[in-house]
């Protein structure tokens, strides 16, 4: 069977669920990012890439592609309620490109980096036969051991969304802010059950957030936060929103809404609705799938 | 100026070289692997690539295509005297590739993770508008903080390299085995100086290792440990050798040759030369460049 016709949560689920790990894994392949006891602290790791093609366009701003490059993990890394710390990146380029464009590609990397406390300590450059592609992989630390995964749900929490969803592709995709201060503001203030940054669009990420907490859930598709001109099947299909999601239980509701505002005042946070029991789904339409059309 | 004029060296080096990276930094761009301090103890990070097309040919044996990807870092975090730990692999891959093929290259990687004691803990899986790119992180941890750069070359000191040269083009690319347990041996029981593994071509890594000592050096060609038929110019040149390169004090020499072949009985070792003043080199021959022709 192809890759197109299984889907990528079947590709990686079925790639990766007989793998042996020992005890220092915390968590397993499947969440933002994986967790592992490293020197008696929890550490996270993470890999992403991007590429030319598919990610960006040849055209585009070569110092926001490494800016988007940088900031797709440190986006996931913020989701677990994480603190990045060290990257590495490798690139892979055709010989034929001038060193004055990859150099501003690496000034993307740089100020990424430097905006969110990384180190950029090292990588690699080969050769690409085609198209440019950039993966960074990314460590990050968990204050007092306090992650957050997607598997914690509980039936009745409430469900949030950071900012607005939908029209990335305007733009907005290479230049988005990874929301790292407010993942560990939350985390910090509030039993967080569950949370994971919106890369594929609400309609795919919330259904991987309620399966693994093995819940369902119900969502007001008309009460979801909109860029402005987008339509909300838009809203939960487009993708690269690299907004929170995360599942907070009822009790905290009021104050959770009221000391946002006080502390995130021009950044918008929407209840969109409720995990409920499982089988239960608001959402009919199937967000943006990787290998599928 | 583009890549191809400026080789590889000077390409990561002009990208590094205006890192600004944090305290906890301690062995910057440019070793084999970065050494950075993670929770009070000392961690070694490193990413590596390998693409259809550059490194395997797309008729290769995917699960060999999986063991190299995965073997590649291993021998990085070797041959800075560290233990491999934990692994994460980004896969960019066609859609049209079939599952059954792609579960090959994964248990590949899988068997290499096993051998070598690394927890593959997980990973992305995108879409490739091309070629196969298979881009594997992995941390290393360092017992008792003995790292072991390329930057620690002293003038007198023996060179050593382990195993036999050349040819590796002919399938041993793809099957080789990291010198792990011999790399551990080695920084356990003698003081190495400097250590690096042989991805390039001596020809293009003794200098790298002098050059980062601040030294140069004098190798005796006709010494050189070469694989059946192979000719001393592909020996220095052919690279993708993945055996071990250092420098030891002269005061060690016997004791290493002789408690080497008790212990590594199958596995030749063979002093090729010495480091000297700078300046003073053997090699005229200019081995393989990422970026050359």
């Amino acid at each position: 069977m192809k890759l197109s016709e299984l889907g990528e949560d079947a590709v990686v689920s079925r790639l990766t669920r007989s793998l042996r790990l020992d005890g220092r894994v915390v968590v397993r392949p499947g969440d933002d990012c994986a967790v592992v006891e490293t020197a008696g602290s929890l550490q996270l790791l993470k890999t992403d890439c991007i590429i030319e093609g598919i990610h960006f366009l040849s055209d585009a701003n070569p110092r926001l592609i490494g800016w988007k490059a940088m900031c797709r993990p440190i986006s996931d890394v913020a989701a677990m309620g994480g603190t990045p710390r060290d990257a590495l990146v490798t690139l892979a380029v055709r010989p034929d490109v001038e060193f004055a464009w990859l150099k501003r590609v690496y000034s993307g990397l740089e100020a990424a980096a430097r905006v969110y406390g990384v180190n950029l300590v090292g990588g690699e450059t080969a050769k690409s036969p085609g198209p440019l592609f950039i993966s960074v992989a990314l460590t990050g630390s968990i204050a007092g051991g306090k992650y957050v995964g997607r598997s914690g749900g509980q039936k009745g929490d409430w469900l949030y969304v950071t900012g607005k969803l939908g029209g990335s592709i305007n733009g907005r995709h290479l230049r988005f802010r990874p929301r790292l201060a407010e993942a560990l503001w939350l985390v910090a203030q509030f039993p967080i059950h569950a949370m994971m940054d919106l890369s594929d669009g609400l309609a795919s990420d919330l259904p991987r957030l309620a399966a693994a907490s093995k819940l369902g859930f119900e969502v007001d598709s008309s009460s979801l936060p909109l860029h402005h001109g987008v339509s909300i099947g838009n809203g939960l299909r487009d993708g690269e929103d690299y907004e929170l999601l995360f599942a907070v239980p009822s009790s905290v509701k009021t104050r959770l809404e009221a000391e946002w505002r006080a502390k995130f005042p021009k950044l918008r946070l929407t209840a969109i609705g409720r995990l409920v029991e499982k089988g239960r789904t608001q959402f009919t339409e199937k967000g943006y799938d990787h290998f599928g059309r």
